[in-house]
Order: structure tokens, then C-alpha cells, then sequence
């Protein structure tokens, strides 16, 4: 077991983000680590092994529980030796595996494939358990949070932004509701991508020329073998597996991350010093700058964004590794050994993510000072409405004057309202009609103008929080 | 009308590329240039009209006829001259509606709505239609080409390869059956996709805050007014639509271009001077080179890998504009406008290589000969594998000694392996077998060693033209 | 002469930004447009036909005279019929010279040349010319206005922030002095590379196959032809020159685009509502939301934010063109000709961000307000460094504490320093040793901490003041 | 210390890419591996309070000497024990620097910086070293076996190819000389940037707030601190260095990546079995299939190209991470922390390519035969040029038409040019004019038909060993 200080590992993602949560780095270093790659191609062969047997009639030979938990006993070092002689790393893996395995079985190891059957249906196995068993349950925890908060804040009014500017009120929890619509999908897509992965027990050029070789019906064989590991055959094989299946669920996984960094981001500015409607949680004894001992930095939101930006153009390779020359070429050898490093990415932002909305605390002082701030102004598009709904063809430049004038004069737009009696009759029958408040108490009651925030953000939560009890699409 | 020289265009979609295919730019332009986009939202202010008219209980209106065909009577170039006085274009847009609809319409202009509720929408439905009734029939062409160039070319056999390197025998038509399988499934998924695409009537902050003053559901007027268009709604709405309705599309698409990117690299090496299996369709008039008589270039391919290169890198771009803070900044939308160049770009490719695929010819003598160039070397693994079937365990070994052999005495494969006349005899039973030809003929027809090439040609071909007759999911 | 409806031009670079500011797009087009390639090509291919006269001895012949001005001449639309026939559009545009030049001359037009010599020739050429005639003096005028800016407001106190959160504080000028001091440089870097725009005529494979049987020393003809478009010659040249010349002045626009951004990106959230530092120039008669009549948005400088997300990723295609297979591949044809489109992309966001400096307007009293909120807090960081002065080694945790005490208790900091006599009198002590004012002045006035603010501010604007006056490098 | 089985590390460079080259893991790991930062940052801290005593006249104290050799002293894992206290690494490493140093010296430890002044410091410094005793010389290395091989194959003729296809022949040297030329004007690029980056002690904001309290010169400071580590400061700063420094010497590294991809893809594609021009080394041992024995694969130069398409598109991240809000936000921690993964990247495909040019074979059948094949016809232009030169207007199409009528009556290109005796006696004589050869030697003899090749071979290869010797800028 060759062993080295984390420290003097290069990748951050094997020195400080593995020490910042060492517990899912154990969880995804199961997955995604090395280690974990060599586990699974033993996984394979294995299959392999099994399926040669079946198709031979003897199933019941009783070397073959001598196979079972093979995968564990084989140290990925010993590979990497045999390796130094082969230069070629599955023909060292089968050597390996032919020290271990049985003599009676000996020369079905490896028999009918191709180095690339075992990397990439290995492959397709291991992102397939990371993402099932390590991915999904981050994303899915992160759903339950957004909707919880949804549903919590569903009622508590904040002022509206668009380009940064007031625009006009919506609730707390509506703005919740927009992660939870837009991740709950992005989920729903990543469970139905991961169960399409697949593999290929095909040959060299996909075409079962050596396998054809030995039984009648090649892509039987095939079948069965990936079956044994619960896996689908690609529809088409060159040496590799068609790398579309792969691909989008990669493209998927990239999508959810845009929705996280976008949540990040709103949330780091809504810490702003002069916004200050939420905080993250912070550590009593926790120091936020090295030299201004006051501040308080949103810096787990920041971390969520900085990894999205260090990840998301990765796809960018992912597109590249598209093409492949002819019956392919290596040129995705070295590329594709990332698609890890990019996993690891994202659970990272997302398990961040997770703990900010689980800490994260909501300040109404600040919701409702922002609010206040944003004044009657944010209800000229109301009043401009109600005079629409009157049959006024001009409304809203009459009341873009009207909020002018109001600025100009330095008075209350209310006030310029009700001192036009005609327009603010009109405006009174208007929301009658709408069953609305009376305009006295609406126009002084910009929380009020909120439209269907609170009902929509508790429908979205409830549909949210009832896929994840059922896991039935909603 | 304000006109340009075409040449005085900076974008070469307007210039080069316009003229290289007009009446493929005129349909391009009907979906994806300005003049489409402001038509396209004139229709998003109708359909807001009629669905105010229906939900006031006034669907018998007379004057409601005047506004058929109003989207192809404005003039953009009247719109973009009010923008000058407002510097806000959809203002613009009402404003020079509101010259064009009756008296008794002209109140319920574009009430209730968002400049974005008109503009998203508008977008999602100009790009669905692009998609459904330009670049779909483009794609099933392709689709269609690819299968019968599979089906056509299933039994020709073609030196399968692998890192540029001679490897076993497959059929030319097994390796358009690749590009048949992997371009068929995405064209299912953007079929799906581009069903999914959606509008939004929610106002400002996409929490209805404007129609909840005008109607007591306001998501059932949004639902109306979008059904009149034949669109879904967002499931939650900011001022803007949910980015990944679109996003995952053009994602879908670029896969769809990788396919036909990787497509084009494996026909220009094809058509290498010392490869020349293929050809791509030269005109009798059309000069190779300004410099080189002689020269036939595989320039179209290279075209289409070009614009590949132009264009797939721009998903960096979607990726970026899935974030924008809380209830939207603006800056997405200059990047939006862009999107149309993209799927121009595509277009353009889908296109180029469908005038390939129509004019390709094969050379089955510089097939015949390439195959026999890779010797029976390209027999080594049938050799190996018919020793495994008969449970030689070191075949590989041995056979990869008797390759080295046959190199250092210039002898042929064949004869070293007859040499040895205990191994010959295992080979002739193991493929007595599998009801294989004798090793004699066997091992001097490399082509018979093809696997199930032929058959699984077929059977793509088979299936995909299927859907195209069909259109239902295979 | 092809004329088309503007607004059916497909990208918006042809449409909407082409309308928006006329003047400028007929700049670009001078430069950029397809037009200007055929023009630029033309004026290659003149300046060979006039180097094979000096090569021949044959600087007097008089027909000379009669190819001035014959670039102006000839119409694009002529070549590109032309092209209809020999689809290869070089030897199309040598068609069409020799239509035009008299025939003595006929023989030696493209002679010795290859497509590429004119084409690579002539883009180095109008890129340099755009570059340095229309994009440099953008830029130098950006430069101009920030370092105005910087100057202007070297005095004026302004909250520094760092992650959103009030920090210490700074001058405004300070603020713009940042990208004063980043411009400056990079422009310093586009002008240097821009003269090392490079061109060849070396011919097919760049090795002077053709020249060399023409002229016993290719490289001297080479060396005058470029000389008579002052253009130095590729070093080396395939059928290409070296990409990496105009590699690295795209990457360094790239650079100066990533700065304009970052700028507009400031000044966009130096506006929101509960910032409102600065102001964004708004026209009276502007609307500002087509449903929001209050709405004041900084569109200006989230237009170049979005610009910069559709152009700055492009580079991807810059990197992926470097690579040419062999002599050549035509793989960068189409991919090279998005080149103007990105050009065209960043000038436009310089000449907006140009527009937003000169209608800034800044809000002394949003400014003062800001760092009132800030509070004695923001010198947190001056007491501390005041006890390290005097020796204090824990003087971080002793102020943290305070802090901490300070906010507990709602007292203000100043008062909690003061209650510590001895505390108070290191501080005292320590201001006077750099003869800084009294503690109680300075720790009721944040914006006395404000360190070299002004001083950096106004150095920075003064040297790159003197760098435009001057251009003689900083 | 901590210690980890290296195949449980997730990244590739960590197990896989760590092992396949031990000795120049290590080299990497001393500049781009955690346990470097921290010694780094501690070197930085160092600097930091030895400008304070030099600034406060005490430059004898004897206690100074203590801090020798400290940063070597210092466990990474203790200072990041110390963080999971502080939550904050910089006030984690200050607080494990104070147990280190002596008494007298401690509180001068950090005094008057903010974290980032020595965070980004130190990343310079490391980088700066990295860049300059790791990768300038495994450039260097590439720089001089191109030159060796330009030299060497300066005479040995090779066809020349355009899109695939036989061009013009030139010399096997020359097409080394492209890359000779191309990497070693970055090379120079390289060198000149390395000396350019920047660090700042300039404190929270950068405008010297808490330093100017200290000393009345604080850029003076400033530059004496950064003095001692050999950098320059920042012209301007914010919380940040300006990211231009370090950025413009990434995105030059990244073009010479594009180097020596370009020629990895030529020299995989010079391996292809149908031209086989060259070899890449093969063990004598080495699998080169685990299925087909026969196959001797590119590996790598396919690897090389493969870590390109994996760290090339990273760049989006870097000129992403320009942007950062105000003063700073934070959103370039975690992105910031993987450019030390693409140095990794960039050495370890040098690397590879240093192996593969040293242990390259020529092959001059390959190159004899395949000019062979292409024939007289390669022949064509030169004809033309030659009837150009004697004022024949229409050479190109008189020879286009020729080598047409060769191809149909399947004669040789000479015997078609000899049947036109007129035409025959033009070519001797525009031969004679140059001091050519005979034609009958010249057009059987496509070799000489070189153009400058091997001249230019020797000159670039000449300048650039010059420039590895001396050097001095050539």
C-alpha cells in the first residue's frame, strides 16, 4: 500500500476539501476514487467470468463462489506493478486476476473482450452507484430544505428585484419556491439519466467479432453479462460505448449545479451590509476576516459559486470527448479519467449547500425595512392596472407622471393619488370589484400586492415534498 | 423598410453563409431573424387580447376579427423607430399596437402583462416552431440517409480501426450504423424537448401580482392565454421563465451536433490520400485548389467540423445564463439574442452533411485494399480467442509471439500458425464449433471476420426507419 | 448590388446592435464586414502583382497606375457569382481581377500564391486596421474617462467592501482607479501585439514551392509584398500562418472584455436600490419597465455583463483553431470567420461602457450614507493595527471582543474603546507616532482611514493621463 | 501527518498520473501541492516581519536569525487543525507562526496585512518558481529535440498534405521547424510573463489602510516586503492582486499547450497504418492491445492530446475569475485553487512529448512510398507556375485540364506535358531561367520540388538552439 501525505497531494479536492468534510470525502472516494475504479473492473471481469460459465452450461461449477468478494482482495497497487511491465493497464489487471482466480477458470478471464468492455462498462458502474447512491440523496436533501423553507416563509413579504431595482413585493418563501420548481425537475431527470447508463461486452470494434467466435448469439452474451450487473448495453458500440448516455446525464448534473450557484448567489447578496435580509450561519468563535475582526462573510455561498465557476466549463471536455476517430481513438483517455474530479465538484457545492440552508436564519427587520423602503412606489404598477382594468387606455403614462411628481414635490405617491378624487374613485371601484381591500389600506399596504406568492409557494413545496415521499413523478 | 447590402453584413450567417444555400436562409430567417421575433410577439399580445376578451366574457366581440393576421401588417422597422422615443423596446411594441388594434381593444394592450411575459413567451414559441418545422425534418433527413447508407453498405467489408491502427474487420455500413443509432436518440429527446418548452403571463415578478388584480385565478387566465399558443406554462416564474425549459434543448442539440461533428471527422479521414475509401461529391467545374490542379478536397466535411468549432463552445454561454439574481438582472439579454446564431449554426451543419451523405461515393477498391493490407495480422485475436475456446489459458501470449515471429521472417500470418500443426487443429475444431468456414478459408479472409457486423447494420437501419415512417418511439 | 431587409438578418449583430448606433456599425462594417474582406483581399493581391514588377525589374511600368483604387472597384457581389461556378472562392476573386486589370499585368495575378497567402494576408490586415483604428481608440477613450473619473473623485469617501460586506473605507476615485490602472494595461499589451499581426506568401505548404521557381530568393519577395502592406511575414507558415499571432491579441481583448465587465458588473450593484452610490444617465422621456412606471434599471452596463457572457467564452473556439492537422486542414474555415462577429461583440460593449461613463452621475449622499452605516465597526481594523503598534500581540482578539461587546450592549464602538482608559491612551499614542489626528476625531470619522486612497487615485490617473498624451509607453 | 492510501485520492494526478512518473510528481508536488502553499505563505509571513524590523530600524536584532529556514519547519497539518477552530486558514497559520517565533518578534507577525496579502503573494511566488524551474525547462527540453529533429530530417523529403490530401512536398525537418518556431516564440512569452507577476501588502482593500497607521510610506513597505521575495507589487490593488499577471501567463501556457497538441495529432496521425511515417517507442514487452496482439498504438501522443481536451477549456475559469464584485468577493477561492491542476495538466503532457520525441523513429519507406504515390501530379502547380512565369495567362486551367486528361487515359503527368512539345519546351526554359533543373530530371523527381524547406528547416533550427544556448532574446 503505497501511501503519501494528503498535504503534498496537488488536486484540492485531495488535500483541503477532503479534510473539510472527511466523511463524504470516505463517501465519495468509494465511488470515485482510484481505488474504486480497480474494484469495479474486477466487478466486471468477474461478470464476465460468470456469464461464460452460464453460456457454457455450467453454472453450477462450484469454483465459482471462490470469485465471490474477489473485487475487495485485489490491491489496486499490485495492478499498478504489473502495469510497469505491461504498459498496458487491463492486460495488467487481467494478469492479476488470473493469480487469484481459480485454475479451473483460469481461461475464461478477460476471454471474448476488450480492455475497453471492462473500463468503460466499469465506468458506467461506478457513476451509476455515486450518482444513486451518493449524488441523488445530496440533491434530494437539498430539495426537502428549499421546500421546507418555502413552505415556512411562504407568508413573510419581501420587496420584489428586478435589475437590482424594487420592483414590486413577493414573499420570502416564493423566492424559495423558485429552487425548488426549477431543482426538483433538474432532479427528476438526473434519477431517469442514471438508470440509462450503459455498458458493452461488444470487442474491439464493437461488432462481437471475437465473441461471435464463441457463442451463436453475441449480443445474448452481452446482455447477460451486463445484466448480471444490472447494466443496459449500448445500442451501438465502436471500442467504446456510444458516449451520449454518459453525457447527458453529466449535462443534467451540470444543469443542477447552475441552479445551486444561482440560489448562492442571491443568497450572498441578500447578506449584503445594506440588504440584510438572511445570514448564514456563523460560528461564535469564528473569525471572518484576519484583519477586520467585525465582518461576517457569506463565504459558504461565495465557496458554492467559486465551485461552479472551476467546474461548469468543464463540459466544455465533455463535448470534445464526443469524438472519437473511426472505430475511436485514445484522445479521450486521459480527459475522461476528470469526469470524476467533476463529480466530486459538484456533491461538494451541493452538500455546502446544504448545510447553508440548514443554518441559514431570516431577518424581518430586514425584510420588512427593505420593503418599507421601496415605498408606495412599488405599487404604481397596481395603480396603473386597476386603471386598465377601468377601460383608462393611458394608464400607465398617467401614473408615470404621477410617481414624477411625487418624486419632484418629495411627497407620498398615496397622497398624489387621492388628490386626483376622479382617479382615486376609480381606483376604489377597481378592487371592489376584485374584492380587494379598500384603497386606503391597499395603497398604504405594499406587503398586500403580492399576487399569488404565499399559494404558490406552498403548492410548489407541496408537490416537492410529496415526490419525495412517493418517488413518483408528480 | 431599411435595406443593406448583404456584404456590408458582419455576421457571415448574413453574408457568406446566406448566399450559400438562399433558400435554406430564407427559411432560417422566417424563425430566427428580427422581423420573425417581433412578429412572434405580436402574437404573444393577441393571444393576451383574446384571452382578456374570454375571461371579461367577451369572446363574441366583433372587433376581435381585426386582429387576424395584425403580426404580418406592423412593420419591425416602425417598432424599432418608436424604441428611439421610449429606449424600452416592448413599450415600443405596444405603442405601435395600440395604432393598429380598434378603439374598443385598446385598453386591454398588453394589460397585466410584463414586457418579459411577452418576449420569453414569444421566444419559446419562434424557437419550437424553428425546431418542429426546420430543423427536425433536417435531422430525420439525416437520420434517414444514415440509415440507408447502413443498410446499403451492411455486408462491404471495411479494416475496422483503432487509435488510427488497423484492428479487425467490421462492415462500412456497421459504421454508418453508429452515427444512425447515436443521431437517432437524440432526436427523440429533442422531439420530447421541444414539447416541454414553455411561456409565461405572471407578470413582473412571475408572481402575478398585476392579473390578480384583474382576475380572482390568475393562473388559469396564464394557462388560457398560453394554450391559445399551444405552450405550457413555467412551473414557477421570476420576470422570467424558467431558464432550463430552453436550456436543456440546445443542450440536446449540441449533442446532436457532436454526432454530426465526429460524423464529419471520420469521412475527411476517410478520404485521405492514402486512405481513400470515400468521397465526397466534386463537381466537374469545381477547382481543389487556386494553386494545386490537382487537388479534391473533402471540404465539405471539414466545413461542417468547422462550425462545430464555432458554435459548440457557446453551451458556456447557456450555462451562464441559467443565473440571474433574485427576481432577474438583465444580463442575459444581450447573450439571449444569440441563441438564434446557435441554432443557425446547427442548421447550416445538419444541412451540409445531409448534401454528403446524398453525394457521397465509396471506392470499394480502396476498401478491398486497405483490408488486405492489415494482413492476417488483423486474425490475431480470432486466432487467441479460438485457443480460449478451447481453454488455452496463455493464448494471447502465444499468439502474440507467433505475430512477432511472422514480422522478424517475413513470413505470412498464416503459414506461422499452420506450423505448428497441434495449434492449427485446435483452431479448425474450435471453429467447427461455431459452424465457421474452415481455418484454411477462414484465415485467408479477413472479411469473414466481421462478427455480427452485417446483421446489426441492418437491424439499426431497420429500426430507425421504422420511426421515421412511424414517428413512434422505438 | 444584393440588398436584404436589415431585419431579416439573422444575428443581432446585423439587426438590433446595428440600429442602436449607426454611426458605429458603419465603423465595424468598414473593417469587419464581408465587404471589407473582399477588399483587404483585393489589396493583397494588387501588392503581389506589384511586387513581381519590382522582382522584374519593372518598378516604371505604367500600367501600374491603373490598379488604384481597384478595391474599391469591384464589388463583392461579382466575386461571389463568380464563386457560383468555381466554388473555391480565391480562384473566384482571381477571376474577377483579371476581368479588371489591364492585360499586361493578366499573368502575373495570384501568381505564385495560394488561396491562403491572400487570405490569411488580408485578415491579418483589416483585423490590425480595425483594431487599430476603431477598437484602440475606444479603449483609449474608456481609459481617458476612467482616468477622469479617478481623478475627479480621489476625495470622495466611499465605503470599501469586500464579499458584500462593509470593510474599511476608500475613496471613490480609488474604485475607478482599479480599472484605470487594469486597462491601461492591457490596452498597452493590445497595441504592442497588434503591430505583430502577421502575413505570408509562401504558398501551399509554406515552404516557397511555387516562388522559389519563380525568384531565387522567395523569402525577399515574400518579405517586399507584406512590406507594401507593412505586415511582417509568418516566421514559419504551413498553408497557414502561425495562428498564434492573432491568438494573442483575441486572448488580450479577452482580457481588456473581462475588465469592462468587471467594472460594469460594480457599477450595476453600485445601483441597486439599497446601494444607490451611482447613477446610470436616463433619458426623461425613458421608460424603464413596461409595467413598473417607477422603475429606473442600470440596463447600460447589464447589456455589457451580457455581452461579455455571448462573447468572452468564445476563446474556446480560438484555443480548439490553433490546431490544424499536417500542412492544413480547412477545419478553421468556417470557425475563422466568427473572428469579426467576436471583434465586433467586444467594440460594441467598450463604446456602451464609454456611453456609461459620460452620463454617470454619482450620489454624495448615498455615498456618506453608506459608510455612516458602516460605523465606528469599519475601524475595527485601525485599532487593532494601533495596539500592534504599540506591541499588543493580541490585539485581533482583543478588538473582536469588543466588537462583540459593542454590538451586545448597542453601545458604539467608540464608546466601548473609551471605556478601557488605558486601551484608549495606546491608541492615542499611536495615531500621534504617525502623526494621525486625535483618537477622538479619528475614530468618530471612518472616512479619515482611508489610507493612500487619494494619493494611488490620482497617480494612477495622472500616468495613464500622461501615457494618452504622450503614447510613449508608462 | 496525515497519510492516505494513493489510490483512494480522487484526482487522476494524484494516483494514476502520480505513479506513471514518480520522480516528477515530486517536482510538482514542491511547487503546486498544499504542503507548498503553506510553506509559501509562511515564507511571505516571514518577509512580512522582517520589512518591519528593517522599517523600524532593527534589522541586527539577533532574534531574527530564529525565523531561518521556519517555513520548513511548519506542519501543514497543524495549521490545518488550528483552522477547524478559526474556520478562517490565514488566521489559522498566523496563530501556528506565533508558537514558532520568539517572543520579541510576535506582534510583528501578520501586522498591518489582510490575508489575501499573503495568499496571493504566495500563489505568485509558487507559481512564479514552478513555472520557472519546472515547466520553462521541460519546454526548453521540447524546444531542443524539435530544433535536433528540424536539423537532423532537414534533407529527408516527405509529402506535403492540405485537408488530407497530397499537396506539394516538402521536408520532414520543415514540419518540425513549425513547432520549433511556434513553441519557442511562446517559450519567450513564457519567460517574459514568469518575471511579471505580482504580490500586494496593501492590506483589506488594498488601499494600505492599516499599513499607512504603521510607516508614513507604505507602498514603500509595500515594496520592500515583496523586495525580499523577489516580486513586484501590484499596481493597483483591491482585497485582490490585479488577476491580469497571473492570468496572462495561464493563457500563454495555454497556447503552448495548443503547440504541442497540434503536433501531438500530427505525429498520431503520421502513425496511422495506411501512412506510417513514424513510430513512437514500443517496449519490447508492451501490450498494445489486451484483445488484438498485433497492435501498436500512438498511446502517446493520443494521451498527450487527451490531457489538452481535459485542461484547455479551463481558461473559461480563469478569465471567469477576473470578475470579482467591489473590493472582492470571494467567488475565486475554490476556483482559484485548481490552477495549480493545470499547471499539473500542461507539465505532464511536455513531459510525454519530451519522451515521445525522444524516443521517435523515422521511418523512410513510409515517407519514400507515400511521395511515391502522390505522384507527378503533385507536380501540377509547379507546371503552372512555370507557365505563369513565361506570361501564360491561363496556366492553371492549360494544367487542371492536363491532369484530367492523365487521369482518364491513365498516363503518367509527364508524358501528358512531353506530347505538347511547345508546352515542354516553356517549362525547360522557365526552369533554365531559375538555374532549375532539366525537366525531365525536375518532373520525375518530385523531391526537388521542395521549395525553401530545408534551408528554413536549418535557419529556425539554428535560431532557437542560439536561444537555448545564449539565452538572449533572438
Amino acid at each position: 500500500m503505497e501511501t503519501r501525505n494528503i498535504y503534498d497531494n496537488i488536486s484540492a479536492l485531495d488535500h483541503r476539501y477532503s479534510v473539510s468534510d472527511p466523511a463524504l470525502f470516505k463517501q465519495l472516494s468509494a465511488y470515485f476514487a482510484e481505488s474504486s475504479f480497480v474494484r469495479y473492473c474486477v466487478r466486471v471481469e468477474l461478470a464476465l467470468v460468470r456469464a461464460h460459465l452460464h453460456f457454457q452450461g455450467d453454472d453450477q461449477n462450484a469454483d465459482v463462489k471462490l470469485l465471490d468478494g474477489l473485487e475487495d482482495r485485489i490491491d489496486p497497487a499490485e495492478v499498478y506493478e504489473e502495469e510497469n511491465k505491461t504498459r498496458h493497464n487491463i492486460r495488467a489487471l487481467v494478469n492479476v486476476i488470473k493469480r487469484h482466480v481459480p485454475d479451473s477458470l483460469n481461461s475464461l478471464v478477460h476471454l471474448g473482450a476488450t480492455s475497453v468492455d471492462i473500463l468503460d462498462t466499469a465506468q458506467s458502474l461506478r457513476i451509476r452507484d455515486g450518482i444513486q447512491k451518493l449524488i441523488i440523496p445530496k440533491i434530494e436533501e437539498c430539495l426537502a430544505l428549499l421546500a421546507a423553507w418555502s413552505e415556512k416563509e411562504a407568508e413573510t413579504a419581501q420587496i420584489g428585484r428586478t435589475h437590482g431595482q424594487y420592483a414590486v413585493p413577493i414573499t420570502l418563501g416564493y423566492a424559495f419556491a423558485e429552487y425548488t420548481s426549477r431543482l426538483g425537475k433538474s432532479l427528476l431527470e438526473i434519477v431517469r439519466l442514471s438508470d440509462q447508463l450503459a455498458g458493452k461486452i461488444a470487442g474491439a470494434v464493437g461488432a462481437y467479432n471475437a465473441t461471435s467466435l464463441l457463442y451463436a448469439d453475441p449480443e445474448a452474451f452481452e446482455i447477460y453479462t451486463l445484466g448480471l450487473l444490472e447494466l443496459q448495453a449500448s445500442e451501438h458500440s465502436t471500442q467504446l460505448v456510444e458516449p451520449e448516455y454518459l453525457l447527458r446525464i453529466l449535462l443534467e448534473i451540470n444543469i443542477a449545479f447552475g441552479i445551486i450557484a444561482n440560489l448562492a448567489d442571491d443568497l450572498r447578496h441578500l447578506q449584503r451590509s445594506e440588504i440584510d435580509e438572511v445570514r448564514e450561519y456563523f460560528a461564535p468563535d469564528q473569525v471572518g476576516s484576519s484583519t477586520m475582526p467585525q465582518k461576517r462573510n457569506p463565504w459558504n455561498a461565495e465557496h458554492v459559486k467559486s465551485l461552479w465557476k472551476a467546474f461548469s466549463p468543464r463540459v466544455v471536455t465533455f463535448f470534445m470527448d464526443q469524438i472519437s476517430e473511426h472505430q475511436r481513438d485514445l484522445s479521450n483517455s486521459a480527459s475522461g479519467r476528470f469526469v470524476t474530479d467533476y463529480l466530486t465538484g459538484f456533491t461538494l457545492a451541493v452538500s455546502r449547500m446544504n448545510n447553508i440552508l440548514q443554518g441559514l436564519s431570516v431577518r424581518p427587520e430586514g425584510l420588512a425595512e427593505n420593503l418599507r423602503k421601496g415605498g408606495a412606489g412599488v405599487l404604481a404598477e397596481a395603480a396603473y392596472i386597476l386603471l386598465g382594468k377601468k377601460g383608462e387606455k393611458d394608464g400607465h403614462e398617467i401614473i408615470r407622471q404621477l410617481t414624477i411628481k411625487a418624486e419632484r414635490e418629495k411627497t407620498n405617491f398615496i397622497d398624489v393619488l387621492k388628490a386626483d378624487a376622479a382617479l382615486w374613485q376609480r381606483l376604489q371601484d377597481a378592487l371592489a370589484e376584485v374584492n380587494g381591500p379598500k384603497a386606503e389600506l391597499f395603497f398604504a399596504s405594499p406587503e398586500l400586492y403580492r399576487g399569488k406568492s404565499a399559494e404558490k409557494a406552498r403548492a410548489i413545496a407541496k408537490k416537492w415534498k410529496k415526490y419525495l415521499e412517493t418517488k413518483s413523478q408528480p
